[in-house]
């Protein structure tokens, strides 16, 4: 277990309490609701360290995708790490792939994007709206994986990518169907595109398109997750549910000489 | 795009056809259903790369993680890939990872965690029987993965395990409620436990270990995954659905000066 | 269409507004909300006439079994509608049939029951806790279904039913297994129980008894209701849902020469 | 409970066998894969009589509706009990109802809906095609239920209905958009109509004719059906299950004065 490093993003944790991501850095920082904290004296500790302040009580930990994500949906409607998770199966994404996303939203599927490429990896997130790069690029960084993800102001339908021979393409904006082509001819053979979207009409467009863009392997998918509530004698699926979060395609490029 | 190595893992595909799974190296060798193939002049081709034989035409590719579980699937009853992709959020696996998994079963999960921690994470798989084993071991050699993984004949829940700090421990045995209390002392602050089970039952049993155990953010989940049916005009939900796999429980282990 | 008579049960519905269930009788009567009205010039008018008062217009409706559920539901917690109706077809009920049900809960089921055996049909709906029998007669009474309901006070589990040869009985109380034996008693030979509970635990122990008392065509299921939302070139399923509201089991006495 | 009487429709019921329907009548008759019996000693018995007969042993008794359907199913793909049952609500169906469907499909609907109107109610299915009023209505007979039933020859998007004043009407058939109109000339104030379509693009349709003939408390749903396994310490849901039957839409008429 390798020791806290200076500037790594850390997990500042209460008890039954809230998870907060902050910097390691020495000298006073604010942090979000408890105050001013020197966190210096703990650069150099190991994960599970604790700091005493002011009469509470924290532990320091290395964050998860969950602690990542979960301080991200303090802000913003992002997408669920159920579907995000799918996403990087159907899109064949992993360590060391080279992917790109379009459109950045708030940054949300590029923080899982580039937790799953890892250190050798690299994603390209594009967007046509300055506010959103602005917003998706405070949270990778504020999620400590601003080095492996470039940010480009672009609108992909018109005027396409920078990169070749990706691994995969997302595609998190609301006509998918328009990016295809060009996503198609930055993909290397056997690379995927994968696509997230709400509504059925939308799902319809973007299939139709895989198909013509000649996918292979082109699925289409929902998953509905169900909390259970456990206590003894008495287990049962939760109540609360979410009905939707939205509908998942995907297609290969697979170029045979056929 | 790197070409293609001698002694790696490729998927060798058939227009529409199965995508199998070979080793590339030189000489003849018997593909299943595909008479005796030489790929020895296929070793420093990209990706992509068609082959022409007996009249046949294919593809090789880089396998994707869904390629090598579609190769297993033929073979056994294994995790669902929306189960195993959601089981690497739960328990926190992502690149460089050390996770353990009780037990190693047909290799399927041990296939997803090798993919997810990639060249410099570490799997360790325990299962008690040998026969198990053997199978896992191949099924993840199959997948030019063998080189992450570490596999124990053990029986976990009384020996426990040899690992110490590990970020996450993945639960799918019968009994994970008989494990949790060893798997606990293997984890490093901050790391999680993760089951997978199939009925009710071993879920309020394990939800209920994991709180005896004072692991935090304890939570149960199930994934329905649903496909749909997209034509043009004519869009639903696909009839056939796998209308239960299993029911997902994790908890963290965070322990603090309390 | 029968004209509307006086004492009957009609709903009275605003534009866009909410459904009310009021008596038909001639005099003043005070209207939840809308204040005071004297509906006594609708005796006799059709279904549809209008009624305008101090402003406001409404229409006359003879109720359906929503009409007398939504206004129950703004009550209480109740059945859903989907789980009534289908526990109707487990238990065999319709038109002329004689059930029982214990408990009376609410009187959501004795109302949908009510509705469903028509005129020529009966209810015996017993609670072991009078308070309980008043909420449930006093809904009952409000949908107009008073005279086919009989309503007694009993701890069924110990002291069993009064009827005999009865269609259905409908089991909506904590511990449904320790009613079956006595309803077993009461059912015709091909008449059946049917169960409604909130748990996983629940459901096995009820499903259990209901083996041991042999019954036949033992089932169980649960319905997920998912709305959805139609917008022109924008349909998907609803965001919200109602992720579990209980389990139905249900069996059949069919004693053979067996 | 009734004797059973000459000519009734009965359930004839093997030990874990299957459940037949026949005509109780004098004489021979041959019973599906059972051989020839007589039947004939069996009227004026009690429900729950037995029969031997050449070996076999027969219990007599009344069918529920789920018999009926039973029945049915064996024959063709019709809609499930639970849409069915939910339509019944959403289209105000109740004992003493006169309800109109189109179209009538292989009966199974118009089978449900004579079985919920009961003997005072009526039902008048309408179908364009002679070969299917021909097998609907056969199933109907079957049912013991022809005598609530008017079939009609009708292409009800372009002819229309005979009846007006109907509590409700039922669209089974592709284009349920196209019959809107008219139905919604024969149906009485506070009538509601129901649709029962398989594809997104249907509903969506659907939907936006009601809004377009300005009926009220339009709905959509959909019903998913979970069965469950039930084992002493092992209860799960099943592993099958059906992904999708139908989207169910509702309107219903409020002519106001508004």
């Amino acid at each position: 277990m390798d020791p806290l490093r200076e500037g790594e993003t850390v997990v500042l944790r209460r008890r039954e309490g809230r998870t907060l991501l902050v910097e390691l850095r020495p000298g006073p920082q604010a942090i979000e609701g408890q105050g001013v904290l020197d966190l210096g004296p703990q650069i150099g500790a190991l994960p599970g360290a604790t700091v005493r302040w002011a009469g509470a009580e924290y532990v320091l930990l290395r964050p998860t995708l969950a602690d990542l994500l979960g301080q991200l949906r303090r802000r913003a409607q992002i997408v669920t790490p159920k579907d995000a998770m799918y996403l990087l199966y159907l899109a064949g994404v992993g360590p060391g792939s080279r992917v790109a996303e379009s459109g950045a939203g708030s940054g949300a599927l590029t923080t899982v994007l580039a937790h799953a490429v890892g250190p050798t990896g690299r994603v390209y997130s594009y967007d046509r709206r300055a506010d959103f790069l602005d917003v998706a690029r405070r949270n990778v960084a504020r999620s400590g994986l601003a080095d492996r993800v470039e940010f480009r102001e672009r609108d992909v339908a018109r005027e396409g990518l920078d990169e070749t021979e990706l691994d995969s393409v997302l595609l998190d904006l609301p006509e998918p169907w328009e990016v295809v082509p060009r996503a198609l001819g930055a993909i290397r053979p056997g690379g995927a595109i994968a696509a997230y979207v709400p509504t059925y009409n939308q799902l319809e467009r973007t299939v139709l398109a895989f198909r013509a863009a000649r996918l292979e392997e082109v699925q289409s998918v929902e998953l509905l997750e169900r909390a259970l509530h456990v206590g003894e004698g008495g287990t049962r699926p939760e109540f609360e549910m979410l009905g939707h979060t939205g509908f998942l395609a995907s297609g290969r490029r697979v170029v045979g000489p056929w």
